[in-house]
C-alpha cells in the first residue's frame, strides 16, 4: 500500500490533487454485484451493500472502488471485493476481461443514467459470483442478499444512488435473471 | 437417463430416428473450453481432450455434446463437462446465459470455419474455469492441461477436427488470452 | 424457396415430420427486435411488431423464426427480417455471431421465463438496428415503432406472448436502454 | 472545441497539466477497428491506419483517442473515428456500449499485452462497421483496406505499436473472423 507523500509511488494523489483531477479527467471505477449461484452457475441471490455516505445517511450500494495508476482493472475489482465484502468472502473473478456494461456517471443529471455529483466517473461494471461469508469492513455496514426479483424492484431501486438502481437491472439482465 | 422406448419421454430418439434428424434439421450442440484461473480470475491453463473417434483414431477436441429435448443449455453444459471431465472436477459455469461465440459447423466444408460430415450443427462454445481433478470417462482418454500459447498454437490446431482449433483460439481470444 | 416433396432439398420437412421433430429434438430459432438508432448509435425507438396468430387473435411479437437446415444463423436471421418487416426495410446485422441473450422457450410453463406451449425452442436474440422503410407482409400485420421506456413497460409485456415482454427488457439493456 | 486557457472549459489541460496527470492516474481511451461488412453483416475487410509518429516513423495503427471530461464514450468514438477517417467516412457506431475487450497499456512492458511508454491506459475497444470514402487528416496518413488474414497476420502484428497486433486479433475474434 502507498503512503501518503511515498516518493516510491508516483501513482499517489494528494486529496486536493484527487480533488483537481476530478474536475477535468475522468476517472476510471470498477463495479461489482456479487450474487450466490447454484450448482450450474444459475444466479439464486443478489448481494446489495448497505453503506452509510460521508454525511451519515445510509444509502444501499454495490460495490464500487476507483483504478489506481499502474493496477489492473482485474486487481482493482479484486481490491475493492475484499474491502466491501471482507477476508472472509471468496470472489470468483469471471475470465472474461469485458464488463456487463460501460456505466457513465456525470456530474450533471441526465446526460446518462448515471449521476455522480463529485465527478464525471466511467466504471466497468461486473457480475462477480462469491462464496465464503461476506462481513463487510471499511464504510459498507452490511451485505444484505435478496432473490433477484426484489433487487430489480422500483422499492430497491428508491434507495440507491446515482442511477445504481438502473445499473442492477443491467446486471440481472446479463445474467437473464430479470422479468 | 431416459431408457430406450421409455414411453414417458417423448425426446428419446432411436440411433434411426436421430441420424434421420441430422439430415433434415440444424443439432443443437454446447461445447466448452475448461479453464485453469488463478486468484483473480486469470487464465493460466487451457484443458484439451484426448478423444478416440469411432474408427480408434485419436483427436484432441473441447468438450462437446447435444443439447437434449427439455432440457436446458446449462443443464446440458454440465452434463458433458461431468461426463468427459469426470466426478471429481467441477465446473464453475458462468452465470451468463451467452456463448462466447456461435460455432456452425456444416456437412460442406468452407461455408464456415467449422465442419461435420455427419451434421449440420449450431453450438453455443463456452469458457469454462475447472476446479478438483479431471478423470475423463467415456469416449475422452485424457485431458491435457497446457497454457494458452501452445493451446493457440498451428501444431495443436493441426490435432484438432472440424476447426476446432479456431474454436479454441476463439475462446482465448474472449479471455484476453490470445496474443 | 423449397417445394414440397422436392428431393433436392433432404431438410425440407413435411409437416408432419416437423411436428414429429418438434416432440423429440429443440428447435433452432433466431429472434430479432428492430431498433432505429441516432446518428452516434444510440436506441431512440424500437420497433414492435403486431401479429395474428393462427386462431385470429392479435399478440405483439418480434421478428421470430426457424433456423432450416442448412442455413446460416446469419442468413436466417435477414430471411425472417426480411419477411417480417417487407422489403424496404435495411437491416444492419451486426459483424458480432453472439446474441445478447439465449431464450429456452419451454413448453412446460416455469422452466425458464420463455414458454411455447408447440415446442422445445432455443433462439438467439439479437437486437438488429434498421433503416428504411417497414411494411410488414405474411403474417406480420404491423411495425410500431415507440420509445424504449414504453417497450419496457409493464402493459407492453402483458400483451406479448411466451415470455417475450422478458425478451425485450433484456435486449433494452444490453443497449443500454433499460432504466 | 475548447481553446487553451478557456475559463468556460473546466477539463481543458494544459499540456503540463496533461503530462502530470497521466503519471498518477489511468487515462481513459477509445478504439476502433473499422470495418466493411457485407449485406448480412459479415466483415470482409478491415481498415487499418498508416500512421506518422513524431518522430517521423511510419507505424500501423487503429483509430485511437482519450475520452474527455464530460465526453460520453459514444461521442469520444466518434470524434476519433471521424478525425482518423475524415468526414466522408460514415461509421455505423453499434448500439451496445459494451467493448469487445477492455485493452490495458501500462508503461511497463509485460504487465500486459499492451505497453504505452507515456501512460497507464485503458482502452474501451470497438469493432465499428464503416460506409463512404475514408479520407484520413490530422495524422493518420492513410486507410489500408485488407481482408480479414492478411490483418491477423505476423507480418502486420510486427509493424503496429504496443501491442496492437494482438488488439486487431482479438477485434476480429469477436466478430469470428478469427481462423
Amino acid at each position: 500500500m502507498a503512503h501518503p507523500g511515498s516518493a516510491s509511488n508516483p501513482g499517489w494523489l494528494t486529496d486536493i490533487e484527487l480533488a483537481e483531477a476530478r474536475r477535468r479527467l475522468p476517472m476510471l471505477y470498477v463495479e461489482a454485484l456479487p450474487v450466490r449461484t447454484d450448482g450450474v452457475g444459475l444466479v439464486t441471490e443478489v448481494g446489495i451493500l448497505l453503506r452509510a455516505t460521508p454525511l451519515g445517511e445510509i444509502t444501499r450500494s454495490l460495490v464500487s472502488g476507483r483504478v489506481r495508476y499502474g493496477e489492473t482493472v482485474r486487481d482493482a475489482l479484486f481490491r475493492h471485493l475484499e474491502n466491501d465484502l471482507g477476508p472472509m468472502a471468496f470472489p470468483l473473478l469471471p475470465p472474461q476481461p469485458v464488463p456487463f456494461t460501460v456505466a457513465e456517471y456525470f456530474p450533471i443529471p441526465g446526460v446518462s443514467p448515471f449521476f455522480d455529483d463529485r465527478q464525471h466517473a466511467v466504471s466497468l461494471a461486473f457480475v462477480v459470483p462469491v462464496t465464503g461469508t461476506c462481513e463487510p469492513r471499511q464504510d459498507a455496514l452490511e451485505v444484505t442478499w435478496m432473490p433477484p426479483e426484489e433487487a430489480a424492484s422500483d422499492s430497491l431501486a428508491a434507495e440507491m444512488e446515482g442511477g445504481r438502481g438502473t445499473l442492477v437491472r443491467l446486471a440481472l439482465a446479463s445474467v437473464g435473471a430479470l422479468r
